[in-house]
């Protein structure tokens, strides 16, 4: 497409979306709910269908050269078909946000004034090769009322179409507009460039993918953007832990899974407990094929660990890699995570109830632990139903984001013919 | 000051608030009531001075050839200056947000879920030439944790700096660093830029004055903007609206005061009580001095209308203009709001419970008001004690931003050794 074709054809897409928002936000919740079981009943009904498109958006990767991890993320299976069904089924069954009224309180004039929860209005919604995020991320947007637009990597498009025409199913058996998700079938690079400057049509941006996707659409957002950046997180043992406690903490938020955003990085440990602690934990780093690299301190207590350069206690490894350090206080600890860290999950595990309490109000990160793995930092696990990232913003929402961040408040006023005086 | 040298300076600022935002984000409620009550003391004492300092600012501003209307904003009075030292010790007797926990759940996995209320960090508030806001900004920061970097107008600079001295005094006397509250004394316009640029120190920008100082900070900020653009309000007088209440609350809503944002521009009256309605409001609107603009339909009722153009209804006059237009249906009064409103404040007036019900719920602006008037729409009307703007956004804070608005919450999660499986 020449670039005013595609910016008029971006402009259509955005004023539509606009203007379903506006049905979205008022749609019931027995309508959200009936169009998400009918998208479902529509994935499974169509899923050797959508197999075969997906076959075809796979091979052309292939021949593309896309490596392996690239191609395991892009392919779809009977089981993920059916996780796809059934996480349109949970949204469904998810308390619906939108129109909630609280804090209602008469003022002096007599007015009364509350908060009204309300969608956003139109998000877009950025992402790579998963296919799986088309029906999770519209299927969130619609739950909290939200349009949106969806334009994921252009080596899914195929499988994405598939998906959204399940999806249109359940809105049109909901007689819901057809626009309130829209999912972009273009593939010029530069269409993301323009979706996420319609600061008329867009009211925010979530970007899902690797870093440097994420800070491609920073740069160039004329809109919010809701993002993580990336996790360097943190697990310090203070030194009144339960040994056995930090060892098991430790060893789970470091090798439980080595690739995710909430995946400990630097294990800072407190000097007084260190000859008890780092050479058995880290004989079972070694033992799973941790490479550890470390201070002098940490590795003067274990011989087989590698120095550490100033650039490891900012990496975010998303690898089988710890960088391990001694400090000699709590203040320490935290001096460290203010320096180093990414404000995304942070652990302490302690047995000292005042250094409990420090380190919760103190630690500015979006989620704060103590006593429990950094890999608990997720959505599912907090009880939110299902996310659709996870914060390392400081404004609207922090941490993983459900259907609540998706949704903002509005102030209501009921009067009965109640004037300003003065 | 050259461009580096100016480029260090504020990078050497923001440094000093990031570090400075620790310490006031674990202040106790205690000392920042106290630094509160020592700041308004210090103002009260050394008000002949300031009042000094502030005669130098008019008086360069008069050279200068600033309007009336610019000077008497900059001019502080025996008056001003006590209502400054009341606002602080208003601010110190509001609940403190910061530390508060909510939410907390037990999930399967043994853990507890909640959230903490947290401050936002840095907050940069750029102003013009009221030097009240000085003291007003840097209290609501203050109370919320946060640490704040204050730009004022380069015409108020002598009285910021004495308001400063005083705000420093109560930081002091608290025990808390003078940098928690940072008021710049450069005058160079740059320095704005730089400032709303450097993400890695301030976490979020308010800025306070007119659309274009807005809409340049809009542009060139590189950090969250917690602003609002422009408030063009409506009243929608329904066909059930009670005469009496819809003219009295509709003449409130333009005329008590005329140039603030919560001041009606557009009155949408549903036909089937126009000829009741608009002869008899017009003619108090005439009497009052209000210059009226309609569609044809309100004309042939009002004859001393003059004709609205499509550029009326956009218009925030900010004058006593009022642009009236006649509605055959709540939703072609709600297809208006949504086309020309700028998310600000709407109100209906009616005796429909159905219609101000969808009313509450469709119309998509930071208030929504059933039988009230618009100037209604103040964080001190609406009990928040206090008020650092009126956010027009939808992320994050919307209508009149309060202490919360300058707080976020993050996720806390206690542990007696959890880790994840699976």
């Amino acid at each position: 497409m020449d670039p005013q074709t595609l910016n008029n054809h971006l402009q259509a897409i955005g004023l539509e979306a606009r203007s379903a928002s506006r049905y979205a936000a008022k749609a019931s919740t027995a309508e959200k709910n009936s169009a998400l079981h009918i998208a479902a009943t529509a994935l499974r009904r169509e899923k050797t269908a959508l197999l075969a498109a997906n076959a075809l958006d796979v091979s052309s990767a292939r021949s593309a050269g896309q490596d392996d991890a690239f191609l395991d993320r892009l392919t779809l299976t009977d089981a993920s078909i059916e996780s796809m069904a059934q996480g349109l089924e949970q949204i469904a069954e998810l308390p619906d946000p939108i129109g909630e009224m609280t804090d209602l309180v008469r003022r002096p004039s007599g007015i009364e004034v509350g908060r009204m929860r309300v969608p956003l209005g139109v998000v877009a919604i950025i992402y790579e090769s998963r296919p799986n995020v088309t029906a999770d991320a519209a299927g969130l947007c619609l739950k909290s009322g939200n349009a949106c637009i969806l334009r994921g990597g252009s080596e899914s498009v195929r499988s994405n179409q598939f998906i959204a025409r399940a999806l249109h199913e359940g809105l049109s058996g909901a007689g819901l507009p057809a626009s309130v998700i829209q999912v972009l079938n273009v593939t010029d690079r530069t269409a993301v460039g323009l979706l996420v400057s319609m600061s008329e049509f867009v009211d925010v941006v979530v970007p899902r993918g690797g870093k440097s996707l994420i800070e491609r659409i920073s740069r160039e957002a004329r809109v919010p953007v809701l993002k993580h950046l990336h996790g360097v997180c943190h697990t310090f043992i203070d030194a009144s832990a339960d040994l056995d406690m930090a060892i098991k903490v430790s060893v789970n938020a470091k090798t439980q899974r080595y690739g995710t955003c909430n995946t400990m990085e630097t294990l800072l440990v407190h000097e007084s407990i260190a000859s008890r602690a780092l050479p058995l934990l880290c004989s079972i780093y070694h033992d799973k094929g941790v490479e550890l690299r470390g201070d002098e301190a940490a590795r003067a207590l274990v011989p087989f660990m590698n120095p550490a350069t100033e650039e490891d206690w900012h990496t975010e490894y998303l690898a089988p890699i710890l960088s391990v350090r001694i400090v000699s206080s709590l203040d320490e600890a935290m001096d460290h995570i203010a320096r180093y860290g990414s404000a995304h999950t942070d652990a302490i595990v302690t047995n000292d109830w005042a250094n409990a309490n420090r380190f919760l109000r103190e630690v500015d990160s979006s989620s704060v632990m103590v006593n429990a793995s950094t890999r608990f930092a997720d959505g599912f696990e907090y009880g939110l139903g299902a996310e659709i990232g996870i914060s390392t913003d400081k404004l609207h929402a922090r941490g993983p984001v459900g259907l609540e961040g998706l949704t903002c408040q509005k102030f209501i006023v009921l009067g009965n013919g109640q004037i300003r005086g003065g």
